[in-house]
């Protein structure tokens, strides 16, 4: 196979070899097929799963989703048959060898050699399980995975005698479970480390949200480093300096760290933000080996530098993008701004860009920053509700930065408009100046965006 | 007075003169004053409201809004008390002397000479009204100003004998007014001349509205020309070339007129859409005039030509720039991609930029566009529903030309990613590269408009 491989390169392209069959993998798989319908594709996938929306778990395990399969958005035999893909599942890449091109893959039916022209490492991220005392107790939980989704789900039918659940961080992860655990009727507590929840969303955002978990019944205990699980086979509390608070199970969304060993074995590149190295193309420092989705990095829209967010859009379009490339239209990956929203129960918050202002003057910004409160329906109108707006740009050129909000409606598209600014490299002034949409229901005839952005503007001109 | 006038001009400041207390007045007048805070600064208003909210009167109507005083932003008393400008209410300049730089003006006390150091028009528009045989009958109305409002409202709560109410025109106006009848249990009938309602919003939003009203049981009668109204003193139907709809109320909207009279009178240009002709800067042709809001025209984000599109953003914010060049700081009025929303019901609609073929050809654009239809929330996320979008682009150079939307939640700022795309002058494939946010909750992984993006790009390529 291997001689194969080398023998017959010029006289013949090898497959189009993805690593991963989640949202980079797939998309790229099927990108690929679209624009080279005689191409051979070739994907492993070490799981049973691929192509679904991880994103999507919390609320199948909240029980407004029915079934896991509703998250699959298509089947491996739909790959299969209707998009001629040959996806392998269970099938594991333990080796890339680039200087014969091929990966070594574990399979059912033993270890095989499979030569590549072009490969493509998708190999997403995996939860952080923080080297906890008793993290290995049961009832201690993760959740990145369907198999996650579907274990902490299965205990919440099951067992009726689960009153209180301790999730460990309040990120995404956190604050959705939050909701999810609340649903089902769970004293609910919340342990986060920072001053504040959602800390990439800035303080107002993480201010409120916690105060709207602890209107929820949450208890959400900031400052606070969880020590320990303590239990003898389960999980029974969770230990922090102050207190041993009592729970019958765990969640620990400590976020994520990309998949790198498969690349970093084989020589290929890791980046300063420890995921996989790429170009604008998604090229690795290894010659025709693309990474793209939760195991790479990217190029941060305003600071132009290597950044690593594992958000679902960027590792559809990157995969998307390389499969496209591999067809021989090169493609660029995108940069990417950072932008995320996320539903705290009846919060919305949405962030973009740069809020911190010690990673602005990482990247050579003077950040300046202001927050604005006004509502999100016109004064007069019924059923407004506030909405808080942090705007941020660079003292000396005016150039925005990034933005956060929260408020109960028309949230997570309003943080578009300054995304979209981001990408347009545009200053506060020009922000100031967009004609944007107005009807009382819908918001002020200022909308909030162009409200922060006069009241920044004024601060920076001062 | 003329005298002084002109023989201490160069001694002394006269006033900041201002005609009309709407939005683009009062913005003026307010940030002058905070800017100028020595500035004598003299408002007249020939009515007795000033800096209201003329778009919440089909609310007001509608009876979501008690009082035409919470559509009142600033009251006159606050103008004066705590703003310190000089406004007079039920004061009419009925001539500009530009050659005396002095204003007539018609008030309570008889004719007086004000002169003016700069001047501003900020006269508005005003509802047409069609030659249409009856038009004079009682009971025909239509809505633009506070009066209309507060007469549609009183004749609705004070006659029960009110049950089939008829609307000619299917723009904002007429499609917030038939959510306003309906709530007050009529029978509406709505009459559109052209194919579609909402027209600027193209087909699509078009299409579905009208299907949208139709099952909230108003009759829509589209390519129906509207010949008269039949009545003795009070209409009693509405005369069509098809059939005569008996009515007992008729609204009309037929859109608005600048009120170019004064400026034109006192030999201001006026420009080719009919409106006063400004510069950059809201200048008039006329030394020491500017004018802003629904009474001048401005330039088209997309066209750079001047176009006539009367909102109230558009109004407040030039009315705020020139009240600043006024205190000496030259702001520009900013240019217009004509977004806007509506609420129709239970429906959202928006627009911005040019949608339509002909418009664009005339500025030199090969316009192509797709439509495409997604969910406003992930697939699997409960509660979603369809939204449609058309992009529009210019098809030798991909430029981003405009944008509508329709769908039951998510649409309003929606719009605004395109719209700040136009304002950056994007290209399709620019657009379709933006990092915009995602949750489950909120819209697919792939915005709505990245789809359309992907969509229309494909489109342009081949």
């Amino acid at each position: 196979m291997l001689i194969f491989a080398l023998g017959f390169r010029s006289f013949m392209t090898d497959p189009f070899v993805v690593v991963g069959g989640d949202a980079a993998g797939m998309s790229a798989a099927s990108k690929a097929r679209r624009e080279a319908p005689d191409r051979e594709i070739v994907v492993f996938e070490r799981g049973e799963w691929v192509s679904y929306g991880a994103c999507g778990l919390p609320y199948y395990v909240k029980g407004e989703i029915d079934s896991l399969d509703e998250l699959v958005s298509v089947t491996p035999t739909e790959f299969r048959e209707e998009r001629n893909i040959d996806l392998r599942t269970n099938h594991e890449v333990t080796a890339i060898e680039p200087e014969n091109q091929v990966v070594i893959v574990d399979g059912p039916d033993g270890v095989i050699e499979q030569p590549y022209g072009e490969l493509l490492i998708a190999t997403g991220a995996s939860a952080i399980v923080p080297p906890i005392d008793g993290i290995d107790l049961a009832g201690v939980y993760t959740l990145h995975d369907m198999e996650h989704g579907e274990a902490i789900k299965n205990r919440l039918d099951s067992d009726d005698s689960i009153d209180r659940v301790g999730i460990v961080g309040g990120g995404y992860v956190g604050i959705e479970m939050a909701e999810a655990f609340h649903a089902h009727g769970l004293d609910v507590h919340l342990f986060e480390m920072l001053p504040h929840v959602l800390a990439p969303f800035g303080e107002t955002v993480g201010k409120r949200v916690a105060e709207h978990l602890r209107e929820q019944t949450v208890s959400v205990h900031l400052d606070t480093t969880v020590e320990g699980f303590k239990g003898a086979e389960s999980v029974t509390a969770v230990q922090t300096p102050d207190s041993t608070v009592p729970v019958d199970m765990v969640l620990v969304g400590a976020g994520v760290a990309p998949n790198t060993a498969l690349a970093d074995s084989a020589g290929i590149e890791i980046g300063e933000r420890g995921a996989i190295a790429t170009d604008e193309y998604g090229r690795t420092s290894t010659a025709d080996v693309y990474a793209a989705g939760d195991c790479a990095e990217m190029t941060h829209t305003v600071t132009g530098e290597p950044t690593h967010v594992p958000l679902a859009l960027t590792a559809n379009r990157a995969g998307r993008a390389v499969g496209q490339t591999v067809a021989g239209d090169p493609t660029p990956v995108g940069d990417i701004a950072g932008t995320a929203s996320v539903k705290a129960f009846d919060l919305q918050a949405a962030r973009t860009g740069l809020l911190d202002e010690t990673r602005a003057a990482e990247a050579g910004f003077d950040l300046v920053s202001r927050t604005i409160t006004t509502r999100s329906r016109a004064g007069y109108y019924p059923g407004g509700s506030p909405i808080d707006v942090t705007l941020t740009a660079d003292r000396s050129t005016g150039r925005v930065l990034g933005a956060s909000m929260v408020g109960e409606e028309g949230v997570p598209k309003r943080i578009d408009t300054v995304a979209t600014a981001l990408h347009a490299g545009m200053t506060v002034e020009e922000l100031e100046s967009l004609d944007l949409s107005y009807a009382p229901p819908f918001g002020p005839t200022w909308d909030p965006v162009l409200t922060a952005g006069k009241v920044l503007s004024g601060a920076i001109e001062h």
